[in-house]
């Protein structure tokens, strides 16, 4: 079964109040390290999979995008999503697991720390390369293996002498409480999600570990930990001819 | 300065020790991980990176490789190998960084557990392209970033509760103790061996991260930390045309 844990009242609270508020690594790690690996969007047809509250749209249509597509599980964030629809976006509420995926539709498809809530990446990466056109581009972003890898979730004690690692070959759900209790999330190795993207068609542009800066850290002394081991993993891809 | 602690006399005693009754995690995850990604060496020239004793020089001819190079930086260990010569197998006492790579002269590079020790990657990388033949192979494995980064080097206190990662994006020397004071290592993130190899003019066909089996553990208990967290890992690239 699908999780949708998005949709539980006290998770939907905290979890609109980090990204409204920009309390979470997303502005600050992800979205510069996915922005970077973007090519020209002019003219170009977006899938975003994994959407949320849809702000990558705004982005993406000012960038010159010549249509934008977003799908989510998330019921209540689609609907907020959908007060930014026009003529040139539009928003799904869907599993990305059950999306009827176009042939050969799309330039670009972005998701956004979205993966490791999904049992079965390979078919999801097979579905991407049969939507992208030739050549497209395909860049995902991923809570990192060394952080899922411990069996009782990303580690939140307070004192730390180093950062803990263990478990990383059992590739298997993780439970973490995170806003509300045994959020669900899929473990894999680094190998496993390269060879996925590899095995699915694509070859691999660049992979990114993003790390905060200085400036970063100045404005944001909380996300000191993220200089500690890599929060987040980001593949590009694109779509081999 | 380029570090040969091999020829130190302490270090080769006990590093000879090691290889020669297969103490190590070599012969049971870093080899058979690399032959798994061999092609058919039959009528191929191989240049073998950091090729110690030469062990896998027998292997390749036997796989009917035409030719086969190894470079060590290792007077010691090439004058060992030496004993395998013959009129397909040369030996060539060099640093890595020293070899005057002839164009277009291999199909398969390969370089097993090395590439820790070198400074700068990049340059090699762009070497070793410059050395291929069209399409040609390069397969290399390092000291899993994972383990590599503390600054006190791999872990060796005997009880853990867990690995402990930290100074992840400190991309520097690390001193080890192992078998003598103060081997130098080079620790870089995965993003950095990643990116290296994509733009030395490689696209990656596969990335590894051998994990023991029941069987490997079975025989050697002792390699069970390395189901913990990864040891190794390799990455195999192809030649772009």
């Amino acid at each position: 079964m699908k999780q949708n844990v998005y949709d539980n009242h006290e998770f939907f609270k905290g979890y609109s109040e980090l990204r409204k508020n920009n309390k979470g690594f997303n502005q600050y790690l992800d979205e510069p390290a996915i922005d970077s690996l973007l090519p020209n969007l002019e003219n170009l047809n977006i899938l975003d999979m994994g959407c949320g509250f849809g702000f990558f749209s705004t982005k993406a249509i000012k960038k010159g995008a010549k249509s934008y597509i977003g799908i989510d599980i998330s019921e209540k964030m689609i609907s907020e999503a959908k007060l930014l629809e026009n003529e040139k976006v539009q928003f799904i509420n869907c599993p990305v697991e059950d999306y009827k995926y176009p042939d050969e539709m799309f330039n670009v498809v972005v998701s956004s720390v979205c993966f490791h809530y999904v049992k079965d990446i390979k078919f999801i990466f097979q579905q991407i390369a049969k939507s992208l056109k030739k050549s497209g581009i395909f860049i995902f972003s991923v809570e990192h293996p060394v952080c899922t890898a411990l069996l009782k979730g990303w580690y939140t004690e307070k004192t730390k002498e180093h950062w803990p690692i263990d478990n990383y070959f059992q590739e298997s759900k993780r439970y973490q409480n995170w806003f509300v209790e045994n959020v669900v999330k899929y473990h894999r190795t680094i190998e496993t999600y390269a060879n996925s993207l590899i095995d699915g068609g694509f070859n691999i542009e660049k992979i990114l570990e993003p790390c905060p800066s200085k400036e970063t850290l100045e404005k944001r002394k909380d996300l000191i930990d993220h200089t500690r081991r890599p929060p987040i993993l980001i593949m590009k891809g694109r779509k081999k001819c």
